[in-house]
Order: structure tokens, then sequence, then C-alpha cells
């Protein structure tokens, strides 16, 4: 179903790894809504391949980038402009790697020089993202930029590890730069924090099957599905919520807030 | 200009006063969004007639319902799930009323008599319009509410008065009968947190012009409008937003979470 | 142990209906640091006699006061300054009752008269004392008045009920008071959100044990005691918490910020 | 004036620049209410030689630590314990360097590499302080760790330049790592949230003197000072408020909670 929400808007969208991906299905979604893309994706998840499947399908061209290498990040927002003829009106950020994380470092034991990499790659990346797009003015009036978070940045949940610190530093990058490129020319810049989701990057993280277990208990409506984060990041492209910036907004089902479930307690009583 | 976003829906509006009121604004663009409506105003409200004006550009009957009457409000839901031939799917509670406001009471010296009836109406409203629909079952399955809000229920503006702790109680209705509604029937029920906006109500508030420039110049994007209001409200009563729940969503240009702009700093300065 | 954190002080405290009372522990901590006290409940809980017995070991007067009525609000507030000789420095709003609650009425169910009084009775009594000293210029310059509340106010607890509204709007009083009678005076004004308390008016929650045990696990200190709130009162009452005003502050053992903790994790496998 | 209220308490005071800092405040309170302690600052910091007068005055060794280097850390620990006899009770983290902003570098053209230095010192270091604790076992059980933040953590003041993340980033490991801590020996890690402060760090962020008077009018009871701050942190390493933890504290004559002040609004309208 297209309700043509995005028709005529250019977006880049960074991070569909596989179907799985929240990035992949808002694709899927925003190609249904009328908008033309660039996927971009780092290198070494591009040589997987599956990529060009989604390429096909939404009738994109597949630029690679190193998104902590501003080199690839000028070429990309070069060929992307230069393909759509024009500025862009929307990005999806959805790029995360835990590098303690990935190497079973806990918490309390990282590795500092990884940790620099994790918090480049999952947060100071947005900051470059934009600040390219900013140097280059690259982005329309009123453009619309979405980052992917989670709730960890607020609250504890002790296998999220380092990323939870990484999620903090984005959302706060999302307002800093939110601010200044919304003086300057009305772009917006919002998170969204999302349900835990079985992606395949989310399967990575320890005790993420008890956890997402708890999560839909504590949830009224359940866990948000990646479709119905595809569907949300519509609206926030679209140009139906415009004077909406450097907000994080919670898509979860209700999780966010809600202290406790009738399932839960249920559960606590066995 | 129309996405058919609301196409088959079926919505009552509360509280389109005249065409400045936000409720005005949203029913207009439900209606070019394909929504079927019913408009609704206290019977005091009615007497004016302006409404009419809007009921026959939208095509939608208007029913009477004082919203601390629970006869009323049953009547409405009736007539309501009558006209449209079925259940309800999304209401904006866009009420309020401060007694001692509107009389010129200080905060400090409020009448405790009238703040029973301002919270009545501005708040626990909420509560009785969703519990005369609970009882009747009167919401489709996924239904959309929407109550109207202000930053004041977070930070203090002094002559927002009791207005205040009103929208304080209105977030916490929001949050409470979300969770029952979503565990039953999947409904969401979120509050708008809107930039001020020269309403007719609003303009009631003391000291409103003052203040309103100051939002004005703190706002990287500017105030949100009324209409820029509906275009959100829409989204929100959409099946795009279908996990989003029991959240304050700030729709303010950026307001909530700038502490301070150049343009505020400057002014300091004079 | 006593520090003499508040000697010379003097202040009201509310709430004291039994020793596993938070307002009962808290008179006891204030009077070994030095304060001098006046206790205050209602005609009703005053007439289970228990409060005399905490009346004698901090050797303070019982003045019975329904906090929903100004006259005995008055009333208490000149008897306590005759009895100090000079203003109040501290007051202690340990205050709530959820007719609702009481009598079984789930939340979608509410009697709304019931509800009006649970709101006067656990809410907006604090903007009664306030007002009444307000009236009388009762407390002295950079005087202390804490509120107790729950994160119910800001997250759903299912069988919390109204009380979850009641705090919400506690705390917004806490805010819009604490503003004027700041600029006034610099009196602050604050609530203390504690973990969830084995005392008397606690237990009448229905699912109150699953749940302390819920919070239990998920604090990493664990729940709070009632003495441990006590002892943070004092700091609040004293003089080295000055700047501190208009806040919420739990005391909770970090529950507020833990989104799930191992133990939890380890029972949801079950 | 003593309470002795840190009577046989052992800390480690991070920061004390000249005796505008907070920390050395802090420091000459700590030592009025009893507690022994060493301080410690980076090397270039402690050339200037200032330091030595505090340390006279409270009768503390100076350490210097490169807080970015582990090494130094862990001597500092190491000496720390030797010179106390025994485990560290209390730490405050007073400790921020941005780069950018020192080097005049605007938010949107940051130089990167500096940004990390400045994420390494400001935020990360808390997590290397910590961490080195643990590894050595050095806090004692129920011991405090407070770091000073800033409200633009929350929300954007455009001058703070990258500093905001990096509080926000401070913020999120005071969380992380207070978890942890509180689960194996119930230490408490909290943030405060202080007041623009006419320190000698303060006074380099550009448009501060603007920016302080806004926060002064914007507040009821006016900015905290440095010596109001170090009232607070005494009670927070005190015994009386051991189960607060991973709370972000604000202490700002209620700043945090006030949207506009009659003294802003006279303001705006000139």
């Amino acid at each position: 179903m297209s309700y043509n929400l995005l028709k005529g808007k250019k977006g880049i969208i960074f991070g569909a790894l596989d179907e799985k991906s929240i990035a992949w299905r808002t694709a899927l979604r925003c190609h249904e809504e009328g908008a033309q893309l660039v996927l971009s994706n780092a290198p070494v998840a591009l040589r997987m391949g599956e990529i060009n499947n989604l390429a096909e399908a939404v009738k994109a061209p597949v630029i690679g980038a190193d998104v902590t290498n501003m080199d690839d990040l000028k070429k990309l927002f070069e060929e992307s402009m230069k393909h759509f003829g024009g500025p862009i009106d929307f990005v999806l950020h959805s790029i995360g790697m835990g590098l303690n994380v990935r190497k079973g470092k806990h918490y309390v034991e990282m590795d500092y020089e990884w940790n620099k990499k994790t918090l480049d790659i999952s947060a100071m990346s947005l900051h470059r993202v934009l600040r390219t797009a900013w140097d280059m003015d690259a982005l329309s009036e009123g453009a619309s930029v979405v980052a992917l978070t989670y709730i960890a940045a607020q609250r504890v949940f002790p296998d999220y590890n380092e990323m939870a610190d990484a999620k903090a530093l984005l959302e706060s990058v999302t307002r800093s730069f939110g601010y200044h490129y919304g003086v300057r020319k009305k772009v917006r810049v919002n998170t969204v924090s999302q349900s835990p989701t079985r992606t395949t990057a989310g399967s990575g993280v320890k005790g993420f099957d008890g956890f997402i277990n708890f999560a839909e208990k504590m949830s009224p409506l359940g866990n948000a599905s990646a479709d119905e984060c595809a569907d949300y990041c519509v609206t926030l492209f679209s140009d139906l919520t415009k004077m909406v910036t450097m907000q994080n907004l919670f898509h979860d089902g209700g999780y966010s807030t809600t202290g406790v479930t009738g399932a839960v307690i249920e559960q606590m009583e066995k």
C-alpha cells in the first residue's frame, strides 16, 4: 500500500545489511512511498553482496562509504547529488558497531582503543555525515535526518555494554547538530528509539533472547517490528512532521513509559 | 494536497472553537486525508455558532457534549457510532479551561473549587472520554487518541498558572489509560506538546505575547503553527504509527531541547 | 548517630501513621539531628493513637489537620509558629490516599467523585499547605519542603491506579509552587521518589508483594528502606542543599535508570 | 561550620585548578567535614603550582595523573591507598577539556581527532577512574563517586560546543558503570549538573557572560555558586545518601524545571 508520502523525495539510506535490517525495510517502504534512493554501507558489509538484491528492488545505486572517513562521505554525497540531480531530502542513519561487544569484552574491562572506534562508528558518524552535507550544502530546505537508537541511552541494560554510551552520544549529536542545521536551513534531526529487534546486528548482543522476551512482556502493544519502524520513519521523512526536531522518539509499543505489566509480575511470582 | 492517509477512518474531534483552533485545522486536514468526522464541543461553545461553518466544510455532524458529563459522552459515542455505522478510529482531545486563569486568580491564590473544575475539564475529561469508549467498546482495534498539551507540564511558565498542573495530570492519564487500552485492544494514546499557538484560547493567557515571542526566538525552527500541528496529528491517526503509544511528543520546532539560542543571548545583552 | 545537621531548625511532619511510616522514621531522624518538630496527621488517623508514642519520643506536639481544609491548615501553622516561637524551616508532606484504590475500583472504572478527593488529598494538599504558609508568611528564608512521590508518576504500574495521576499532579504542584516560593523567599520545594516501601499505606496496594520483589531485583542497590529515605530527607532539610529546588529526586537504589538486571533476565527465562 | 559528615572518610578530588574551581571549594568543605584527601590533577595543571596552597590547607598530598593514562591512574590509586592505609570512600571527578572549544573551532567544523581527546579526557576518564578502582578493588563498600556535568547534556547551548556531547557521554558512563559497581559493592555513582559557574575553566567558553546572566535570570533561586556545589557534594559523599545512584542531580537554583521567568519576559520586551 502506498500513500505517495515521499513522492519526489530523494534519500540516502545507511546500514541495510540484509532483509532483516531496519534500514532494509525502510528502504523498501520509502521506495513504495515514491522516494528515490541511494543505498550506502561500509565496504566490508557490501562484500556480503546481499544489498544488491535490495538495490534492484528499489532501483537504487549502492555507494560504499566508511562513515569514519570524510573522503568517502564526500564522495557519497557528491555521487548521490549527481545521481538525483539535486539535493538530498532525507537520510536514515542506521549504523552501529560495538567492537568490545563483538569481541566479548565486558563493559568494565573494555579496550579503550576499540571503544574509540565504537564511538566514532556508532555516534560521531552522524556528525560526520551531517557535517559533510553541511559543507557541501547537500541537504534541501527542511530535509529530515533520522538516526536509530535504543533506550539503553537512558537506562542500563547490562549486556548492551558500551553501545549504551554510544547511543547516548548519538542522541546528543542529534540535538547539537540538529540545532545548527535547524537554524541554518530548517533541517530536522531526530532519533527513533526502537524496540529490540531481531536483526542480524541485534542478535550479536549477549543475552538478546531473554531480553527481547522481557521487552515483549513489558510493552502494552508488544515489541515494534522492523516493518513498523520503517512506517514510522516514513512519517518522519514526510512533509507532515516539519516542526519535529532534536527529539528522541520512542517507537516501542509503550515500553518506555511502562513500569511493570501484569505479564511480568506473573513471571516474577514463578 | 492529500495522501489519503486516513481514507476510510472515522474520528471524533473535540474542541474546534473557531478557525484559529488547532482542532479546527486538524478537522480540515483529517477531512482532506479522507476521514469521516464527528465534531464535538461544549454546549456553551456551540452557541457561538462558528463550528457550523466547519461542519459544512468537512461534512460532519456537530454533537454537543459537556466532557464532565458521562451521559453526554455516552450519547456522543452512541450517535457517532450510529452515524459512522461502526467504531471510532481516532479521537482528538483539544480541551482545556482554566477557571482561575480566566478569572485572573494568581496561582498562589487559586480558588480550589474552580481548580477542581479546571482539572476535571482539562485532564480527567480524557479519562472520561476513554472510559466511555471502553465501556461501549467504541474504539476499533489499534485506534489512535491524541490529546494536546503544553511543555508547562514539565517546566514552569508562571502565567500558565493551574493549567500546568492540569496538563501534567492529562499526560499521566494518557499513560495510565493508554496502558490499559493498549493491552486490551492495541489502542494508542499520546499527547502532542505543541508550541504556544495564537489561538483564541491561547490568547486568554496573561503575558501571552511576550511569551510567544520568547518561544519563537528560542526555537531553532520557530514556533509550530496550528496547521503544522494538524499535519502531525494526521500522522499519529494514520496506520504508520501503530506502535507509538503513551508518549508525550514535542511538536515545537526544537524548543524543548534548546537551552538557549543566539537570538535570546543577543536580547539578554540589550 | 547525629551530625546536628538540623540543629535549631523547626519542622512540620505530615503523615506519621505508625512506626513503619516514612514520616515516622523521618521524624525520628530529624529529632536526632537536632530539629524541633510538630507532628500532624488527619483526625481519623490520629484516632489510632499510635502517633502519641512518636510524639513522646521526639518531644513534639501533635496537631490534627485535614489537609483539604484551609481552616485546619491555618490553625496548624498558627499553633506551630506559636509553639516554635518563629517560622517553619522545613515541611515533610507524606500524604496520600486513593479512594478508588482503597475501594477496589479498577482504574478504568473509577468513581470520579472519589477521584476528586484522591487528587485533593494526595496532590492539591501540597498546594494548600504551601499556600497557607504563603499567606501567613510562615516559612523562613530558604526553608525546605519535601513531598514523597513514586515513579508511577512517570511510568505505568497498573495496580497503582489513580495514585499515579495523583503523584504526577503532586510533582507538578511542586514545580509550580516551588517557582513562586523560590522567587519570593528562596524556599525550596522538591519531591523524593522513593522505592516501594513496606509501610502500612503501601501494603494496601493490590499486587504489592510481587511488585516490591520486582523492584528489589530491578535495583542495583536493592530497594531503599524507610530509614534510608529519612536520612535522605535530612540532607534536603539541611543547609547543604540550598540550591536544589523544583526537582524530583529518585531515592531508589538505581531502579529508575535501570532497564533490566541479570536477576530479572534470569527470572524471565524460568 | 562543620557537621563532621565525612569524619573518617577518605577521598580523591580530581580537578582543583585554582581557588575558583568547584573541586577546590569541595576539597575545602570535605576537609572541614572531617575527610582525609588526596588531590589529583593533570601534570600540566600541576605545573601552575596553585594547588600546593590547597594541599597545605587540607593537609593532602598532590598526586599528578593524566586521566587518559591507565598507568598514571593505577599509580594514583596505589599511592592513595597507601597514604590512607585503606580503601577510598569517595571520588570527585571534576574534569573536562574541550580541545575544539579551546581552539575556537565551531561545532560543525570540529577536528575529529581533537574531539576524540575531548571525549576521552572529559567523559571516558570517568570510566578509566572507576575501572582502575574496580581492578584494584580500591573503593570501599558503599563508596560514593560524583562527576560534575552540565545541562547542555540535555538541551543545546550552542557555544558549549562539543562539551555537550562529552557531558552526555559522561552521564551515560555514570549510569553504566554505576550499575555494575552498585551490584558488586553498593558503590554509588552520580553526576551533579551545576549552574554555570564563573570558574577559570568556565570562563573559556565563548559568550559565557551573556549566558551566565541568562541563567541567573532564569533560575528562581539564582545560579548556584561553587561553594554551594561543594556543600551538595558533601551530602552525596556522606552516609545519608546511600541509596541514591545512577542519577543526574540538578544543582541549579531551579533552572532546569523553569520554562521562563518574569525577569526574562521583561528582558524580551525591551
